[in-house]
């Protein structure tokens, strides 16, 4: 095992900076993992540019990335599911086990909870990092590093479908295409619903969305437009305020909808007389929990493409560059660092 | 049986005429009821005041009154459960039973219901009305005549409860200390609830709640007041916007926002951010189902004081000071309307 | 339209007579069907074998079949859904609406329900039924005569499914390689289950199965064979008491078990110390509830092939030879009535 | 703190020795407690006579007792939440926390819980124990140490509840009128059910539960006699076999039943054919999970009365006195062993 641990670090806005840092020892029931594949976040993308999201500002210098497969290389002295040379994905949050949280199943609610890339806790831009063994998920070998690392926004994608309890015959909306609308559609195809429509303003996502085989889309849809779909679900995937209202209007009466994608507002106007008269159930997602193992048998079977997402592999040398892709490829849905071993 | 059927008709705002109507004859599935008593709801006095309720437009003379109870003196050719003599309360919306609402047990959602009271469907401020006889729910004698009535608002404070999954244990709050708002708390203490906390803007209607019975409440409280209560549930009853939001934002994570109170406004801004980072459950509800045999055992225990909510009772003659009790006895809970046989 | 009305009619144990009957009116809210496609059910046999199931006792001639598809050809005066030439499913049970199971969504549990071929009303091995337009589920030109009259066993594979909560990433366990099992399988399967294994005591019912596309069988397996499938879910087809058990015990903690076949005996015992020390849930299923819109879902996807699975088409003058196919076509998953108009 | 720490040892079948052993000391995350008060449960009793649970076996001496209160005296190095001198009752299993039952919420289904007076773990008829912080609750001074320690049985009565959904309305029947029979009944009213009727063959039990405060009592009934009751749920607290097929088969269509007595018995033969008929949901209870802070608030309200299911107090050099109780005073619901400090 080579000592040598570059990492991508955040100084500051618009400020990576590759450093050397050391290889750190796994605790006891930790695993050191070698990274091998991050895929790029919306949420990393955001604290690059702005240097926060919300409440969670960036004091101090932080090392992005949390999308994330690797090849285990260490283990601490109680460790004893996983072993060195297993591939595993790095599920980014892990929680405390023992807050009324934890302790009801909901962990991605964890007060406590160490999530790689929000401050202060480092990230995956780097060459290798400890998790609890619980948390780093032994993937097959018919999953690509790429695929591994990108069933992190792929439970994001479950996540929304649980909640929503879309099941067989469900008619879906999904409001937004890109990466996690797009998992989100799929994983509703793949949960036996009848008809999944995404919709997007911009057309060149819709027809990638198309192409990754989400059956219908709407370029752009008029309320009623969306009011012909029937939908008994709306899985919002874009974080758009002025997309949201219209979408939530459109769901059958005892309908759900979920808010899945961020907004930079804290508050937006709703629909409360359509929510109470056709009495529509809307909650949020954050996170996601006990996922991994239905990310990992979907992303198996043909289900979900998750290779196909990536449009842009890129050396941890030039993570700023990843950061950037958003802008300088518009195009990719999902941009991959790569780590060199 | 008397031919003389008095009823208290809305020609147009603040226009009510007593007229006689004929007494009609039940259909096959029918009971004739004799009323006794109809609670004034809110929503009487809205289209007394504005005739309408949002698209619901009082177009042609309409009988108000929808909070019922009476006894049965004529019985259509089908009815074999109830029969003459039977005092009944009056469940008034009677769905079509056929459509995909009612098929999955969600009559309130119906869209061929006939409500009383709901342009362009007759109320119950007259002396006789035919209703089907699965929903002219049989009373017990240790029911008021006014008790029965007020079964109606019991019911949507049980469906808010219901849906708000209320039990054992929970942490409670209630906005809005109406009628509504503390027959809900009641319901709530009823299934358990370790502690219930009722909040408004007027400390009269905070002291009635507490002689009734609501253990906790709290005058204008500031959105950090209501953060230390860690409400599991919200059962919004007030429908003021100003209220609804640091109201959503006190509970603790995982859980639910029931927005029952009728506010004046189609879209109102809702908490975003907390609805996801804490996966809140925000829903509203419309009228209920399924709730008059609970809500008959409620009132019948020792759980819940219908009769203590009535401050006033007027004859059916003078229907329209009832409608304007809300301005002229501001300190009344419930006004009822009563008839003479 | 023809007022030829052929039917056949079991007049005792396996003593079936063709006959001609009247063509009934549809009355106000009913459909008048000519009938096209009846699949033989496996209660359709016992009748034909025994003269009864259980409590239900064929006293007087009874015309046997409920799962049917047809074409209407007259309408009641009511109806206001369906037209002449409308190709059907005939949902086979239709409740009272009225009672408390209704007005819940359980009305397979309505006790009032009229059930086709159940004692004592007339079942589709006739040319000509009438049904409330409710139940006679329009279907698209993609789905042929025999795959909407398959439907209806579709119907109780779908109620499995959802009893047991089957979705992405389910582990689940089929026993009984039965039409009921092999499609509970396929909804399974469409259902995002990650994995579906039928079992069975004959090899050529599983390779049938595996023919339709089931992905696991297993033979005859021992308990401790079960155990290694870790299932979440049990959905039990087999009726078969020996097999119950092990099944049960094979299941994972907090998994489900649901009792879809039907076996001779009232009681059968059951691995009580598991269910308490697994925490698992037994339930049995009756018929069905709002399973059409989805049956017609799954039918129209390439999710589940009804054609496939028939065997034999026999015409209505051959019904008693189509009742007897079970025995002298063993290898049948599943014969066809068909109608001639 | 003395260091003198008396246990009251299990050698073999009705074999008990009063030993002194060393204080512990508690680990970082865990509390060392003076224990004040424990209950006597069955399977203390179980295990006295047999030696054995079915395949929970006493292979090495075995302190007895799992239903406990105390005080903390001292505290490990990691412990934030509690502090000296806190009366605490505590929850006697310990899970994992890391497991997948633990991270979905169902903690009680942890194979590596820690469960006192569970072989080989040690339990509480001893001076001082270690338990882990976070299974330490603090109780309010308004519970004795007696109430403090029963919170354990009155959790397994709330799961029982739990897993039934018991609400308002309920109609439910509770078979067995031991500790956790009343227990269960009393929560059941305190759910806000309609009707509570507990049934037994020991009459003078039946008085016993009238007198506190369970309305209904029914003595040897018959199959027809509980049928009249029209159950919603079954809380099954016997464990007698002959009891819980008539009382299954006397639940309403959709209706419950929480088996939560233990029988001597793996299989038990049950009413499969009604199962199946009224889609009926039979399941088991495994002790309970997050329960304690719904039993603390049950307690400490008047809704359930633990101290009055004492019938008798004995020091720890009479535990052995304790665990004969059962035969030696038959009318004694719970017999609690006190320590001295």
């Amino acid at each position: 095992m080579t000592t040598n641990n570059e990492a991508a670090v955040l100084y500051g806005v618009e400020d990576i900076r590759i450093e050397q840092r050391l290889v750190p020892s796994p605790a006891a029931r930790e695993v050191l993992v070698a990274i091998r594949s991050v895929g790029v976040c919306g949420s990393d993308v955001h604290y690059y540019r702005h240097g926060r999201i919300g409440d969670f500002v960036v004091r101090s210098p932080l090392i992005l990335g949390h999308e994330s497969s690797g090849v285990v290389v260490d283990v601490g002295t109680s460790v004893t599911r996983t072993h060195v040379g297993q591939r595993v994905a790095l599920e980014p949050g892990v929680p405390c086990g023992h807050c009324a949280q934890c302790r009801s199943g909901r962990y991605n609610l964890c007060p406590h909870v160490q999530f790689f890339a929000t401050p202060p806790i480092d990230g995956t831009f780097t060459n290798y990092v400890n998790i609890d063994e619980d948390f780093a998920h032994p993937v097959p070998d018919a999953l690509s590093d790429d695929a591994a690392a990108l069933l992190e926004p792929l439970s994001v994608a479950i996540w929304a479908n649980r909640k929503a309890g879309v099941s067989v015959g469900s008619h879906v909306l999904v409001t937004g295409a890109g990466p996690i609308g797009i998992l989100a559609a799929q994983v509703a195809a793949a949960a036996g619903a009848a008809r999944v429509t995404i919709v997007d303003i911009n057309s060149e996502r819709l027809a990638t969305a198309q192409a990754l085989g989400v059956e219908h889309t709407m370029h752009r849809p008029t309320e009623s437009a969306l009011c012909t779909l029937e939908s008994d679900v709306l899985l919002e995937c874009s974080g758009a305020p002025s997309v949201i209202s219209p979408a939530i209007r459109s769901i059958r009466p005892a309908g759900v909808a979920i808010l899945t994608g961020m907004s930079g507002s804290a508050d937006i106007s709703l629909p409360v007389a359509a929510i109470q008269s056709r009495e529509l159930t809307v909650t949020g997602t954050f996170r996601y929990a006990n996922t991994y193992a239905q990310a990992i048998a979907l992303a198996t079977s043909a289900a979900v493409n998750l290779d196909a997402l990536v449009g842009l592999r890129l050396p941890l040398a030039a993570a700023e560059d990843a950061l950037r892709a958003a802008t300088t490829h518009p195009a990719v849905l999902k941009t991959i660092v790569t780590m060199q071993d």
